[in-house]
């Protein structure tokens, strides 16, 4: 199996929407940006063991791959009109696995937009080496009207959008099964799903222009995130642990005692949208919430300090672990 | 040594620049594209014991990773505009790694222009994985001007910039030290230069726009590049095998018989451009390879027909070993 016919074969069909894409077949794709339009660039990697299992479906993994990568888009206001795939493979890797994750990359672009514009596949010198997959997203978003984290100021809410947890308690439902046994069957399958199939806030990201004053999207953890815009704006962000979303599978987890709210407010891998808007918003962010394909709820403030404040009943909670950050 | 403490203190310098890119803080970059340029695109990796040793100097990785990438994009005629980056660590690589790495990156971006604009660094589950380095440029070009591999017409004369076959000499060198008895200390490092630093044609791919019919970098070797604007064009390529200039240092290893003048012309990593054009522009372009950094040579004609013909003294030369290909 080779590079060229791998790219004919599977990569190429995904490219066609684009004409500057060239079928892949050149040194590098064109693309005309639009008129009145800015480019928003983004790249994540994903890799085997610690971002996902070895033997995870590869239909599921490029659905993931693109699905992380517009969701940063989409904490921009951003819509996607690209994609770069580079792909460090095993060696050996059988033709089976390419076919398939190119057909979860081809759902993925015909769910969320763009085109794919070019890439890299290469094969690791041996079987033992990680799986390494790695994307970057172009998307576009009109002039000047681009989401950022700095722009939260003081007495503006803080919303969050679906809810939040499900992709933690899905992880740890992959590694422990004795909790599925506080679940239902179609409990255990929406949290699984959920950590296996994240869906970007593609319409909230494009709603929010011109009305959040700041936005990230949750993937190190709701505090963590929450903490991002906190520094990049230079306020403090209180947010009432009650008020945070959470899905009734993950309430039950926590209700019998099997995971804390703590793990769920620092778990990560939500990709909901998290942002702060003025006051003066609020019945608008409140229609959005009801014509939207999912909700947002109001969960804080932006005070005057730094950092997160957790607040439960007027008293502050305390964290010991506030998220997850790659340590080398 | 945490990912974010590693993005402010080496990375984040690197994208000043670039106003667009927020410091690296933010979720993605935003870039206001200049009016009357496309965009151009691509994306290279390379992969510790395919591409390089894993013990080779990080400075030098990151110069040939921008370079790699930036070859492509002078291929079709565009100077870089930004770069997203994305390191898949081996678990407890040390800071000193990284620092030196990141030199060597901001060298290569003070060289060849454009900005750091995001990226995404990640560590291995454990020592033993391959490094992986990802890089996507981005490119400018003037709006209609991109250089493509699908546009040689038959009669046109073939071209390629500098010397070939160096790099591939020089990486033969690094793994057969027997070879450096038939050459000065010069050469030597000038051949191991050749292939752990290769330059961009900048330069050439800047004047070609609107010159050449057809381009490409030579990094796959020389014959298997030129059937890539065969097969792109619909034409044949007849190269003629003692027209393609060799460098002194080259010359002697043929000389002696320590390797064969094929395998200089299928041996990759040139990163030369490699291009067509119209008999009537020869003038210009013999102007052109007085002027600029770095001679071109005319090497041959496109006919009709298909794939690349060597030929040397009328009689055409068979190749066993067409150029590198990854297989799975």
């Amino acid at each position: 199996m080779y590079e060229f016919d791998l790219i004919r074969r599977y990569f190429s069909p995904l490219s066609k929407v684009e004409e500057g894409a060239l079928l892949l077949r050149d040194d590098a794709a064109v693309v005309a940006p639009k008129a009145g339009m800015d480019l928003v660039y983004t790249k994540d990697l994903m890799i085997a063991d610690v971002h996902f299992f070895a033997e995870d479906d590869p239909k599921e993994l490029a659905q993931k791959l693109l699905a992380v990568n517009v969701s940063d888009l989409s904490a921009m206001g951003a819509l996607p009109r690209g994609y770069l795939l580079g792909l460090a493979l095993p060696k050996g890797i059988k033709e089976w696995w390419i076919a398939r994750f190119a057909e979860g990359l081809g759902d993925a672009i015909q769910c969320f937009g763009g085109a794919l514009l070019g890439g890299d596949t290469t094969a690791h010198k041996n079987k033992v080496n990680a799986l390494v997959l790695s994307l970057t997203a172009i998307g576009e978003v009109e002039r000047g009207k681009v989401l950022k984290r700095s722009g939260a100021r003081i007495g503006d809410d803080v919303y969050v959008t679906g809810t939040i947890g499900d992709a933690a308690v899905g992880l740890r439902l992959l590694e422990d099964s004795s909790l599925e046994e506080v679940l239902s069957l179609e409990e255990s399958s929406y949290l699984k799903a959920s950590y296996y199939l994240p869906v970007p806030r593609q319409a909230w990201g494009a709603a929010l222009q011109g009305l959040a004053t700041a936005c990230v999207d949750v993937s190190d953890g709701l505090v963590a995130d929450a903490g991002h815009i906190a520094s990049a704006s230079d306020v403090a962000l209180e947010i009432s642990v009650d008020a945070v979303p959470i899905s009734r599978a993950v309430e039950s987890v926590i209700s019998v005692g099997l995971m804390h709210v703590e793990q769920v407010l620092t778990g990560g891998d939500d990709y909901e949208l998290l942002f702060t808007a003025p006051v003066e918003v609020r019945s608008v962010i409140e229609k959005l919430a009801k014509s939207l394909d999912v909700f947002a709820t109001r969960i804080g403030k932006v005070k005057s300090g730094e950092g997160v404040q957790l607040v439960r009943n007027g008293a502050i909670v305390e964290l010991v672990n506030k998220g997850y950050q790659h340590s080398f």
